[in-house]
């Protein structure tokens, strides 16, 4: 009866509409049926993406998502800003590197973001193919300020390509409004679905770069993506049963109305902060983002076994540091099916487990902190 | 109550087992819990493959596993030799224009094989990287001898890059003792999954091969899969409930053992050639494969009208042609999750359709000539 209970940023709980929607009999994907259930998801798509613009979907991760937007859109040995501060970043500059781009990096120390003046100087100083970035490093659960860096690229003729794969959903993030060219993101994070389907919004902009590049992947090819997508339809075989989950969740978060999910993420988010405060603990980044709170341990604390007493007592997951941090932080997601009552769940969980392992506390500290903060913001 | 049936060529029909295992909840990929199911698939895996060399699994379409056996191996500007008979086998000469290779292109009208000699004369006047070509090739119904293929190639430093997409599971293909340097398959034909997972063995001669080539896809990075594979694990978030499911459907078969399912699904298919000659209609390919089966329209039928109907009465679902074949013949699966009674229920279904559609035979004559097929084969 040890109910597992999924913290952990992506994959994140998937609902029981969608389990039991994705375990409905196959059907075939050359069909009107299917089309009429792509046109739908991609429709929800763009009002989740809050876009006009057309949102190809791809059976993959993230990084063929991220991958295909760089390689469709960049010349080979195109300049590009690469702003970095995480190990997904890090992933998005290794592209670039692979494909022969002369690449300005950008960087900021793990858990900083990088200043929106820093991104106007750079874009001052050169023309740029491309800006990438990571909208919400999930790795050091820090927030870039994406409007601030968007009014600086949209005045370039570089396009803007954002990693949003635990932003999407989760936190605000206008695509056409901001300027977003090129917005990532995958199923496995706010979408509430499992792994397996990956996304990416094309502004005219982007599509126009695209037309000068010639590349040679072929699965990964936008124009093909996009010629279909006119007929909703698909180049190659979609991954059908992960697409049918998708119109439940998409459903479930336009039915909750969007504004409503990310400010109940901000809520959980918040709530996680003041726990932590309250707790004697410190947050890991320096610009926190909502999707993920990244908090550090207690000196002394060990990672293992402090994250192995909250699956064994609890079953409750939660993710360790990455990279440089290993060992020196949990990560704690509020993305996607999640609610206040699983939001107090953890935070008590982790009272337990600290208290235990030799932190010192006044118990329950954590739990009030949370909970006036959701009263606070939920009413 | 009117259920459907499934004889398309992928997806086919996937057991409620499989369906019902992959609704349970989603669980962390990066953990010992996930690393064990994924040791299991591919333990499995390598059986189904009938191969000792590591199998990859990668979170999309087939067209991604091929493609990631050709640019990986094949360096650029390297020498090709590409059969081609069909649609998919044309796909492949495609990504190696795509990826400027040198291409010796031996063709055969759709619907024929390209014969063992004519490969052995093309390997005797100049030296390939790499042979492909399609297995079974599904647009046409047709089989290559891969087996007297390879063991041309195999005397050659060429790799020989197989598409057994709708063979392996569903025909005779032995990797390692015909020498099929790599075996790519996808998880919506005979392993009975839906679409969103593909799988490709490695040689030795194949990684080797690999080596010298240097490619910028990362997604496709056959070196990262390869590399992680080692530890039981994934270079990027995998497909996790689809994995879950590849692990139920490989048991099954596996349970079932490989050679009585590929025993079965050339007795379906069998029974379904008898049925044709004996309803008087033509089989299409001068090398019928055991997977599919391509049978020619009576004069004047109507390709829309004969399937439309087959799917209002019945919901059974067939496939149309390709390409030039598009409206001439239909095609029907044997694949996968099929037994005798969807076989003669298939076959009678298309005898009311076709006595109602104007087709001229003797009532009951395809079922009785299947049924003796299937006891003879069967018993």
């Amino acid at each position: 009866m040890n109910r597992m209970r999924l913290f952990t940023p992506g994959p994140t709980s998937v609902p029981e509409e969608v389990l039991l929607e994705m375990a409905k009999p196959i059907f075939h994907h050359r069909t009107a049926e299917y089309r009429t259930l792509f046109a739908n998801c991609t429709q929800m798509l763009q009002q989740v993406f809050q876009t006009a613009n057309p949102v190809v979907t791809i059976a993959g991760s993230g990084t063929a998502a991220y991958e295909c937007a760089m390689i469709n859109t960049i010349p080979t040995g195109g300049k590009v800003l690469a702003l970095s501060n995480g190990k997904f970043a890090e992933r998005w500059v290794t592209i670039a590197k692979r494909n022969k781009c002369q690449i300005t990096e950008l960087k900021a120390d793990y858990g900083h973001a990088v200043s929106p003046e820093r991104v106007a100087e750079a874009l001052a100083s050169d023309t740029f193919d491309a800006v990438t970035l990571c909208h919400s490093e999930t790795s050091t659960c820090t927030v870039q300020d994406l409007k601030a860096i968007a009014s600086h690229v949209r005045k370039t003729p570089a396009i803007l390509i954002v990693d949003g794969i635990t932003s999407v959903g989760a936190i605000e993030v206008k695509a056409d409004e901001w300027g977003v060219d090129i917005l990532v993101t995958g199923s496995q994070k706010a979408l509430m679905l499992p792994p397996g389907l990956a996304f990416l919004s094309v502004s005219e902009k982007a599509r126009k770069k695209s037309e000068a590049v010639s590349q040679p992947n072929l699965y990964l090819s936008l124009p093909h993506y996009l010629k279909s997508l006119v007929d909703n339809d698909v180049p190659w075989t979609p991954a059908v049963s992960l697409v049918r989950g998708l119109n439940v969740a998409l459903s479930m978060i336009l039915r909750d109305g969007l504004d409503r999910v990310i400010q109940c993420t901000h809520a959980y988010a918040a709530a996680t902060r003041a726990a932590a405060a309250a707790l004697g603990l410190s947050i890991f980044s320096s610009s926190p983002v909502d999707s993920v709170t990244g908090i550090v341990y207690p000196a002394g604390f060990d990672d293992k076994a402090f994250r192995g007493a909250l699956r064994k007592q609890f079953n409750v997951h939660i993710a360790a540091g990455q990279g440089s941090m290993e060992g020196k932080m949990f990560r704690i997601s509020h993305m996607g099916y999640m609610d206040a009552f699983d939001t107090l769940g953890a935070i008590s969980a982790i009272e337990v487990v600290l208290r235990e392992q030799g932190h010192s506390f006044t118990f329950g500290a954590g739990v009030s902190a949370a909970h006036t903060e959701l009263a606070r913001l939920l009413k």
